[in-house]
């Protein structure tokens, strides 16, 4: 090629045996996944091969599905991408953590940290929480507000942002002859004081090797958009249409262009779930065995949960009733809430259907077919603007993502439109975007000290 | 021998390049050891190596050392500890962590992951953190009281421990065929309601390794020692006489048995600064280097601080000033203000004296000899009834830990007091203690479910 072509990123979206909810029924699959750390580095190795941008692990602070039927309980992200970050050398580390039941000393430390043993690969995914189960462990009765978390997790970046700025980028002297370790003139106290948050500062970590962590958010709500249009640098998104992926695609760097960023440092990357076979029956036999493992009292209680009704108003043969259409949000997730009730419309589900088709990836788009056909429906997202990349969610771990790896990823690199082998170090790097300064690195002359401790 | 002996227990306390306040300025130091994870991986394996029980990192969240002087920030240490399990296979990896300025969920989780992830190595040393700066960073204007303290923290480690109880051992079946992940009846909610902490759980965790991290703490007040007496299994301590070290070490006992406890299973390891020579001379040499190189502004400061008086009260050549003596306890760090004052009135010290004392461990004793007066004087106090094993506190980094495991560790071999080779594998096994069961293993019949999520 004579002139770069753009390129795609790819995040690989790790969970346990896989994303279909029956994935650890496989006969494949080791059901003690989730705390088996050779699982975990397995995956980490196959993503690293194939030159992934990043991988990821969602969270919450709570058993969240019925663990009578499914694998429930998780090692905590921040923790595991460690251990991870020891089986990689290359690869991004993106851990999800919540901005409603943290304190962002701790949390900015903890990827502050991370940042710093893994040589600039760590991310945050941004979530503020939406279920009541995770705000019990916390002494509240019910989750805030769906508004009121936002506005807590915008002090929160706000805040953490200060403290990863807190120590200039070459503040530590390490003058042993003279007796001076740093400069104390470019280390800084925040001294913050918000709605949610006082913080004093400066933070007790050195600036990070990436200055501040990869920052991702996933809600797609209006709260949702609005904040990432403002913090964040990479999104993970769940969109079922190209039309939809592309009002999307568009509306988001529209905003960040309105908001004076550069919208191309905003990369959107929606989530597909692709189920693999070398032929499109074989394939369609791996999607059909994995619909048959499903167990229809978890689908059907998981389902009334995101939509925020009692399971009793569904009814495994009949359509999703008329009362969850038209009513006022969901304070839990509501863009989540709101694509499902779109997708059983728009195809007339029975809510047996609709379990089926939401088995494989929780509102994520599941695509079924051969590598090339996958391939091609990757592309066309990628030329039609509605992507940057792609969130890679295997509805089977390993095999899913294995199978991508070595059959899908080839295709693109092929066309030109993927790295053969990783050309920076750092998860930024990877994703094509730069380095932020401190926020307090000034014009003026150094020498005036300010008291830190 | 054909008898066994009673064995001692040696804890790596690991601090950046050393205990000694000025280490970092020895021309061996890298003074940008804090965030260098070859750095800490070095000395991590020098200590399993010479098969220390564990390995061991202070914390606090807040810049309390002033920058300008010492090398100040650190990793956060449940990321650092996690790192460095990878490096290891059996060493025990003790991290501090404040139940004041973190919340039980989150806290006990991210043990019972670096548990899973290191297969039983975790422990943790449970602080109250006595800093007002710390207080400053999560919108306190100053820290809660000590008693208030020690009140948190023992609903904190209640709490904890029901969570890492809340998952019955073997309540995860993975019976594929039969569709059922987990036995339900085996995982329990919490319901914990305390006047700090309102936790429904369960934990989203399988049962640790160990079932519950080992728990560790090193306050010496006397809310530290009714807290110890019931919650810890270890206890680091700072005793700078044999006598206040027996004293120590009996009223522990005492204690542990007088709430039903067996004695044996509260182990006591005095910390110790070893500043070690392969002669009297050359030992006295090294430390009266690193004495010449203490910056007196610095330990004036950080002396003041302890003692939680104005600097300017302070002069370098006089003694501690009649004000410090005989007041209310302070609400910081009880323990330590006493011990400074009683070893500055016993020895009759100036402030410049008393800091050249302090400089080694900030209260911990010094002791300055050649690897043999070394071991005498640990085995002196293991005899006499003031220590099961020693808290190992090199002043400088590495190579005080190098010089202990190759010259001090092999006499306690030949002595038959300390393990040639690791026999058990978890960090319980290695000091001897058993695995605590789960406190909702109930005598009932299974079979009747409990909503859990």
């Amino acid at each position: 090629m004579s002139s770069p072509q753009r390129q795609l990123h790819f995040n690989a979206f790790l969970m346990c045996s896989g994303h279909h909810e029956a994935a650890w029924r496989l006969p494949e699959s080791n059901p003690f996944a989730n705390t088996d750390l050779g699982h975990w580095r397995d995956l980490a190795q196959i993503a690293e091969r194939a030159t992934f941008d990043s991988l990821f692990l969602a969270d919450g602070p709570a058993v969240r599905a019925n663990p009578e039927f499914r694998p429930a309980g998780a090692l905590e992200p921040t923790i595991l991408l460690t251990a991870l970050a020891a089986a990689t050398s290359r690869i991004g580390l993106i851990a999800t953590a919540s901005t409603t039941y943290n304190e962002p000393y701790n949390l900015a430390r903890r990827f502050a940290s991370l940042d710093h043993v893994s040589g600039g690969r760590a991310g945050w995914n941004i979530v503020t929480t939406a279920d009541t189960a995770s705000a019990q462990n916390f002494g509240l009765d019910d989750r805030p507000g769906h508004r009121e978390r936002y506005a807590r997790a915008a002090e929160f970046v706000d805040v953490s942002s200060r403290l990863w700025d807190s120590w200039e980028d070459g503040a530590e002297l390490g003058d042993k002859a003279g007796g001076i370790y740093a400069d104390v003139t470019r280390i800084h106290r925040v001294d913050y004081e918000g709605r949610y948050f006082r913080v004093r500062g400066p933070l007790n970590v050195p600036r990070p090797p990436q200055g501040r962590p990869l920052l991702v958010q996933a809600g797609s709500s209006q709260d949702g958009r609005d904040f990432a249009a403002r913090y964040a640098e990479a999104i993970f998104t769940a969109q079922q249409t190209l039309a939809d992926g592309q009002e999307f695609y568009a509306d988001m760097k529209r905003r960040a262009r309105g908001l004076g960023r550069d919208p191309g440092q905003l990369k959107i990357l929606p989530g597909i779930v692709p189920v693999i076979g070398s032929t499109e029956a074989e394939a369609h036999a791996l999607s059909d065995e994995l619909e048959e493992l499903i167990i229809p009292a978890y689908g059907l209680a998981q389902l009334a949960k995101t939509l925020e009704v009692p399971p009793g108003l569904l009814d495994l043969d009949r359509p999703l009733p008329a009362e969850v259409f038209g009513r006022p949000l969901v304070e839990g997730a509501q863009s989540r809430a709101q694509l499902i009730t779109d997708l059983a419309r728009r195809e007339n589900l029975t809510v047996r259907q609709l379990i089926g088709r939401l088995g494989g990836g929780r509102g994520h788009r599941t695509f079924t077919g051969t590598p090339e056909q996958v391939a091609d429906t990757i592309q066309d997202w990628f030329d039609r603007g509605a992507a940057d990349g792609f969130n890679v969610m295997p509805a089977a771990l390993p095999s899913g993502l294995r199978a991508f790896a070595d059959h899908v990823i080839p295709i693109f690199r092929r066309r030109g439109l993927f790295r053969t082998e990783y050309t920076g170090r750092t998860l930024r790097e990877h994703y094509g975007l730069p380095r932020p300064g401190s926020q307090f690195t000034p014009a003026r002359p150094r020498g005036v000290p300010e008291p830190v401790a």
